[in-house]
């Protein structure tokens, strides 16, 4: 059993964007040797989610409509009173859809389905640097 | 330490069918001996999600119809554009609850409360055979 | 690599209210002696969830008006059917958040951001005392 702590960087626009790191992780796996065991991805920071989608034009426009319907914008926030950043919707979104993910890999390749994509999401309302931990665990 | 990867075969009927996978989940750390260490459950495909509830009749209701309300099924998305397969709000709906769940084991048994069980929601808009992945991580 | 079943207890009044446990979970990844690894959470309970956050005043309230917003505790749930116990709100939040959170921790300390806090929030009706689950594995 081995344990490596890497990590994915990405320059994000913020505001909903969402990436497609799915890449990136299979290539983390692969680039250890392991074979057998899993990956962990986990944002640090609290304006930022992991979750999976199948990656695609429409659902790209989609996610961005569900999150402005239920978490909007243009409203304010109590967060607004300590930091007047404007972001406190990015706030709440990222603790609905959680900063960690974890994905099981077999005989090399991530578990994935033909469709399913790995996703980070940059909740923020400007644009960041994000360094996503990526933590292998397995043999 | 040991990994194995197993799976549970489930068929659903699909719209937010709820299946109680909690027995199967059990069945699998137990049956690797296993004592103490951790079960990664995974849903290899977009339109499927894992958590916990408690099982009965009333939560089966309540949470299909919450679904329903925040993210609806005769609702046009843009996902239709792409493959016009009806099937938009399954995929909102899997992102948002999300395709992985770790539950820990210690002394052989998962750490679950008496009243709280593993449930795979399959938010497809038709049945479905799934292969959740079960991956046993310990000792 | 070893593998440590310990726990976070928690007094909580329930109601929505969310707890920092960072400390706690930090504290119990440095008393192991452990430096690379994983910290898994988990909820025993399906009225209460882990995700993270900006612990400032503002999301506090934030938090909780958007899930009376979006799962109100005030309407009829079919759960009431079953246990006569007005928190069928409690459950439907507590699956949507997840009972499940794993962080990564490398030289020791775990791989939050500066402004990120682990939150446990309590969504059942009524005071608890709770024992969160908090598994190291790693070396």
């Amino acid at each position: 059993m081995n344990i490596i702590t890497d990590s994915i960087d990405l320059s994000t626009r913020g505001n909903c964007e969402i990436h497609n790191i799915t890449g990136q992780a299979q290539e983390i796996v692969s680039s250890h040797g392991m074979t057998e065991g899993q990956l962990i991805l986990f944002c640090p920071g609290s304006t930022g989610g992991l979750t999976t989608v199948e990656y695609e034009p429409g659902l790209l426009k989609d996610l961005p409509e569900f999150f402005e319907e239920i978490i909007p914008s243009n409203r304010r926030y109590h967060h607004d009173d300590t930091w007047h950043d404007g972001n406190g919707h990015s706030h709440v979104r990222a603790t609905l859809i959680g900063p960690s993910l974890v994905v099981p890999f077999t005989e090399g390749r991530l578990t994935l389905g033909t469709w399913q994509q790995i996703i980070f999401i940059d909740f923020d309302n400007k644009a960041r640097s994000r360094n996503i931990v990526a933590q292998v665990m397995g043999e």
